[in-house]
Order: C-alpha cells, then sequence, then structure tokens
C-alpha cells in the first residue's frame, strides 16, 4: 500500500460492526444518564495551550497533540474531558447549580500504541458540578452501577474508598506526611502482586519493618470514614448492589480530595472500565470557579472491547437492512424500485440494489455478505403472476410470495430478532 | 476572562439546548440511512499529510491543520470526509461491493470566523460506491429526500443537473473547451444575481455577444441527458417529488462526474443544506481504488441552525428529567432516595437534588431554570401521611398525592408531551 493511503500509526478506523457495538453501547448509556437528569454537552476539540498547558504534568504534556494554527495561535487537540469541563463551567455564569452534564468526545494521547492502546479515544464523563454532599457521590457511584448493567455486565465490582481512609492509615502507621503518596503507590498493586512483593517493594523504598507491618496491620483495620458511610449507605439505598469498600484503592490521588470509585469485569482481564472520585478543588485549578465536585469517566472503547471480546451481543446486526431488493434486469427494475418503496412505506429497512445489470448470484452474494436475511427477487415470470420471489438466507428457503405476505413475513421475522 | 479560559475564536461550545436538537437530528437522519442499508464507519481526526495534501487545491491547503506529532510525523486533521473515505476503500479490499456508507463526524478548517461559520463543523456524508448506474443515483435523491422531510423540513426543493448538460450548452454556444469552467461559473450565480449581471460578467471576461446569447438560449432549451433522465425518472418513481431539474446548477465541478444535486429550504436564506453528485474517478485520485461512486453530504450544523430559527421543534425539551425530587432535610433524605429510586424503577428519568440542606425555593429554582415539568417533595409531613407534595411547574398547582398517584401523573403528563 502507497502512502498516500495509509492509516496513521496508533488509530484506527471504526468499520460498521464496531460501530454497531459502539452505537448500541452510546444508545444505552444515553438512556441511563438521561433517567438521572443529566444533559449532554460537547466541546471543540482544539482549545487553546494555555488552557491544555500545567495542568497534567510534564510527563502528559509530551504526549499532548500541540502546534500552532493557520492564524499563528498556539492550540492542541484536547487530552481528556475534565479540563474543557472546567472551561465550560467557567465561560457560562448562566449554567444551573448544580450542574450535572455527560460528554462523550474522543481524547488525543500520543502514547505508545500497543494492543489495546489507541492514540484517538472516545471517552465519556459524567459529572456534578455544585454539590459537596454525599448524595452526589452516591448519584454517581448509581449511575455506574446502572450503567455497566445496561450493558449486560453481570459480573463487575464498584469498589470504592476515600482519600481520607488513606491517609488517616499513613498516619496511623506513623508515617511521615511526605512519604504517604509513596506508600499509597506501593499499596496500590496489592490487587495485581503478592503481599510479600509489595512489602519488599516498601522496604525497599527505605520504610522499616515496622512501618511495613504497621501498615498493613491499620490497612486491614481501615474502616471508611463518616462521609463515606453515607455515600455508601445512599448509593446501596439508591440500588448499587455491586458497591464494595477496599482501602486499598488509591486512584489519581493527587487531584482526589474525596470519595474514590473504580470498577472492573471480572472477565477478561483488562483493567478498569470506569473510574473517578471527588474532585473538590480541580475546577478552581483548572481555570474554573471555586466549586466542589465528583464524577466518572466511564472508557468507552474498552468498554467495546469487552462485549466483543465476551461475546455478550452475539446478535447485534453489522447491516441495518432487513431485505436486498434485487434488480433482475434492465427491464424490470421498475418493479423492483416499486418494491422496495412499499417496503420503506411500511417502515422496512431494505436495500435496493443500485445496479440494473449485476449478475443475481452477485447480489446474492452481496447480501449473504452483509448478512441480509431475506432477498426479494422480481424478475419477468413473478412481474406476471403479481408476485414476488422471497428467499430466507438463513435456511435457503425460497418461496413464490404476494406483496403483502412477502412484506409481513420480513416484518415478522425482524421483530422477533 | 483570563486566558486559560478562553474558548478559541472559530469554535464553539455544545451546551445542552443545543445538544438536544442536535442529537434529534442525527437520530432522524440515522433512521433515514439505515432504512436505505447504509452502514455507520468513523475515521480518525488526524491522517498522514500524504493523504490529505494535493487533493483539494492550494487555497484549500492554506485552511488546513497542519503540524508534527510527538513522534514528528507529519499529520493533520481531516478536512472533509470523502478523503477519508477514499482511504477507507483502498485500506480494506473486504468490504461488500457496493459499498454504502454513511459518516457524520467533525472535519477542520480555518476559515475566516464569521456568522454561522466554525472552523470545526460536522459533516455528514452519504455515499454508494461501486455502482455506475442511475438507480444508485436515485437513491441518494431518494435520502435526501427522505432526510429533509424528517426533519419537518416541508419548504425544499432538490435541484438536479448533470456535468454533461452544461458541458454540452456550452458546445452547443460555440465556447472553446478551455472557457467552459469559467463561463459555467458566471451562470452558477444566476440564482443569486440578475441576468444583466451575469451578462456584464460574461463580457467583462471577454465573451462575445453572441456568445453570451447563445449560452442563455442554449440554457434555456437545455434538457437532461439519458443518464439523467433515467435519474430523475427512478428518484420520482422512488418518492421524492421535491426534485427539479435546473440547468444552472453546477456545484464543484472539477470532480462531478454526472449528475449533480444540491438542496435548499426556502426559509430562512441560508443557502444550500444539501449538496452532491456522481464523483466516477474521485476515488482513485484520492488513493483509492477506480471505482465509480455517488454520493451527498448533508450540513449538518447548517440543518440545526434552520431548525432553531424557524423554531421548527418549539417542544424540544433541554432537560430530559420529567421530576425533580428535591431534599427536604438532612432528616427525611431516605424518603426523597427511596422515592427517586421508584420514579427511576418505573422508567422515569428523574434526578434526585444532591444537597441535603440547600434551601427548598433554591432546589425550586433550579428545575424551574432547567424546565423540569414536576417537583417531588417530601418532608415530615408527607411522611408522617405517607404521601408526596406534587408541584406541576407549569400550572404552579401544588397537591398531596400517594406514591403511585404522583408517579401516574408524571408518567402520563411526560406522555403527553
Amino acid at each position: 500500500m502507497d502512502t498516500q493511503t495509509r492509516l496513521l500509526k496508533g488509530f484506527r478506523d471504526f468499520l460498521p460492526d464496531r460501530m454497531a457495538i459502539r452505537n448500541e453501547v452510546i444508545n444505552r448509556l444515553k438512556r441511563v444518564f438521561e433517567s438521572f437528569g443529566f444533559d449532554e454537552i460537547q466541546t471543540p476539540s482544539i482549545e487553546y495551550q494555555s488552557v491544555l498547558l500545567g495542568k497534567y504534568g510534564e510527563e502528559a504534556e509530551k504526549l499532548m497533540y500541540l502546534f500552532e494554527d493557520p492564524g499563528k495561535r498556539k492550540v492542541g487537540l484536547r487530552y481528556d474531558l475534565t479540563v474543557p469541563f472546567a472551561r465550560v463551567t467557567s465561560t457560562y455564569t448562566t449554567l444551573p447549580t448544580p450542574f450535572k452534564r455527560y460528554q462523550i468526545q474522543p481524547v488525543y494521547r500520543a502514547d505508545k500504541p500497543q494492543k489495546g492502546r489507541y492514540r484517538e479515544v472516545y471517552q465519556c464523563d459524567i459529572d456534578i458540578a455544585g454539590s459537596d454532599s454525599p448524595l452526589a457521590d452516591a448519584e454517581i457511584i448509581n449511575v455506574i452501577d446502572k450503567s455497566l448493567k445496561s450493558l449486560d455486565f453481570n459480573n463487575f465490582k464498584i469498589r470504592v474508598n476515600s482519600r481520607s481512609v488513606l491517609f488517616s492509615v499513613m498516619e496511623k502507621s506513623g508515617i511521615t506526611n511526605d512519604l504517604w503518596l509513596s506508600a499509597i503507590q506501593s499499596i496500590d498493586k496489592l490487587e495485581k502482586k503478592a503481599k510479600e512483593e509489595i512489602e519488599k517493594e516498601l522496604s525497599d523504598k527505605g520504610f522499616s519493618i515496622d512501618e511495613v507491618k504497621n501498615i498493613f496491620k491499620n490497612l486491614s483495620k481501615a474502616k471508611p470514614d463518616s462521609f463515606l458511610n453515607q455515600t455508601i449507605k445512599f448509593a446501596k439505598d439508591l440500588g448499587a448492589d455491586s458497591i464494595i469498600f477496599d482501602p486499598i484503592l488509591s486512584r489519581g490521588l493527587d487531584y482526589y480530595t474525596g470519595p474514590i470509585f473504580e470498577s472492573k469485569v471480572e472477565e477478561p482481564k483488562i483493567g478498569s472500565v470506569t473510574g473517578g472520585g471527588r474532585f473538590d478543588k480541580l475546577l478552581q485549578s483548572l481555570g474554573g470557579p471555586d466549586i466542589p465536585a465528583t464524577g466518572t469517566s466511564i472508557g468507552l472503547d474498552r468498554v467495546c472491547d469487552v462485549i466483543e471480546e465476551l461475546k455478550l451481543w452475539p446478535d447485534i446486526a453489522n447491516t441495518n437492512s432487513s431485505a436486498l431488493v434485487t434488480v433482475f434486469s434492465e427491464e424490470t427494475v421498475l418493479a423492483s424500485i416499486d418494491f422496495a418503496k412499499k417496503l420503506r412505506e411500511r417502515n422496512v429497512n431494505c436495500e435496493l440494489y443500485p445496479n440494473a445489470n449485476t449478475k443475481l448470484h452477485k447480489q446474492l452474494k452481496y447480501a449473504d455478505k452483509k448478512g441480509i436475511p431475506f432477498v426479494i427477487t422480481i424478475g419477468p415470470d413473478e412481474i406476471e403472476k403479481d408476485k414476488v420471489s422471497i428467499k430466507n438466507m438463513k435456511t435457503g428457503e425460497q418461496n413464490a410470495a404476494d406483496y403483502d405476505t412477502a412484506i409481513s413475513l420480513i416484518k415478522s421475522a425482524n421483530a422477533k430478532s
């Protein structure tokens, strides 16, 4: 393939089969978000560099797409949806408070491409700005619970913890303030590694044997603080039964200020599918107003990967057509046009084969390749008898039928699937 | 507003009211496209410069966002959806033929920002690759017709013409080959300017009085050629009654090879809302395979502007919530949680006010601002009587009702609107 036609490394095209899954995921998620009163917003792909820079740290900035636009302005592609959200809350002073929004758009990160990691990824964020109450966190946790259930995920857990729980473990264990983060980063790996490995890592970092022992002792006795307790109670009252308290969960501790939540499916092993928490100081630090906020991201592409890998939706069609109306010959084209028109008037999705001189077996092959369930043919014989020939592509059965019978057959098969 | 929080010039945020319109437009259009058997694809925002450059001419390239990615690859943002479509047809050799796809994604053009013109615009393309038959053009014209009708546009026309019709007018008028394009560009303005102005423009360009006279004479006698005649007949047979032959329509003649089509609404005067035609050589010239193609673009943002300006959908909600469940006090919060849960279980979209110590009048103000039709309050009195207080925000009426009555009231009001 010559360079003219190459797909850029780390990017991908979404062909109809994948789009069918992604669209179904988005539709189901939107219904959940909207049932909780979240409204959708979208922001531009391009923002001023002054909006984007100094927010994520040096390492992240190396992964950003930064450039000059044709007017020599310093701009870049959005790196996440939180910074644009902060900008929006500061740009529009007439938004309702609390402001409950969701946003589903791609973000751009020039990360090393590898299996399952792309440079343009659809992100989906759901946030409430303007509430400092555990009720808001409980609503977010319920959105996560209902979202994953709506996708037919049955085997998942939402782990919750709080920044203050972890800090109090460190304090009780006699760790000095400046080492809390380092210790917590090691603890975070307990989910994937053996306790012995973490103990060794901590000791390599310079923590004493007593300190390490204390950390594990206090972790095992850790309890939610009162804010997290209320969050968990409210979330369960609202119906989130998949929630579990997990004191080793730590996430991006640098900007979370209260409860944090993360969810994983049992199978396949692909890391977390959602992650979030309370970030009361972040909007202001990003240029927004000084208001508390809480929310979650859902990894949309990762969720689609799970559905594909577990074959959760085996019946999802990669075509939208219920029937192909073939064109037998130039002489019979009007009969085919007429039948396609009738099908569409009866709200049956159908394709009219867009060529009058293609051999019939090629047209059937097209239907087969696209997975179109029925093929209608109207040749001179059928025209004479005022019938159509209808072929069920699954069973191979082919019959003559009058117009209405054929349409009803297609409609009822479609309703069943 | 400090520079940290500025929206980039020529770009815009989509807040919930506009998103409600745009989402409804996209949903309705997708239903039409899918009823014709078109499948959705998406391509990356970023492509190699080798894919993008040399395709649109120098002027266009000045408007492109071209830059180096963090790996020093020369890349750029997509400028339209046709070049990515051509790349896709060449990247994947196993796609069905004919290949019928639609694509709805933003494109990027650093055009001078002005009213109604933005630098990131949603485009919507519907194309059939792999058919050289007028049946394909007729299907596309029907997609346009049904799309605009589905948006409740009643007053529109789809003008059709063909490149060959215009060329034959020029030939008959004795114009030399190399001046056809120049004459046609002037003719194209007949829709907006008086005939006298066009005559003067042509004469300024150096056309003789006789030549100008001949052009107008032959234009007035111009008839569709046989391919266009078939296209028009098939399109009408399929149900497109808004189609008219218009010999002055010319569009981007440089790449169209057969029928061309454009549609306009009568009001407001905002130019065309769709434009397209047959482009049998374009895919190959863009790096794709040598296959014929025909299709149309729908100006999605412009269509949304029409709907907003004509107030076509006055009842479109900018909130998805049917009810707000207020929180009377910290003591009563569980009753509010319980009722919100019940509403959601009965598939009523509702918001639970995410704060337990906000004054009730502020919560009502929030509902009013978001246009939420019902407000439910459950204070100590209501809890004692096992009732809720339900307020109709439109009429101001407020009543006590038992749980089921309140839920039914909200559900039935919602069903009516």
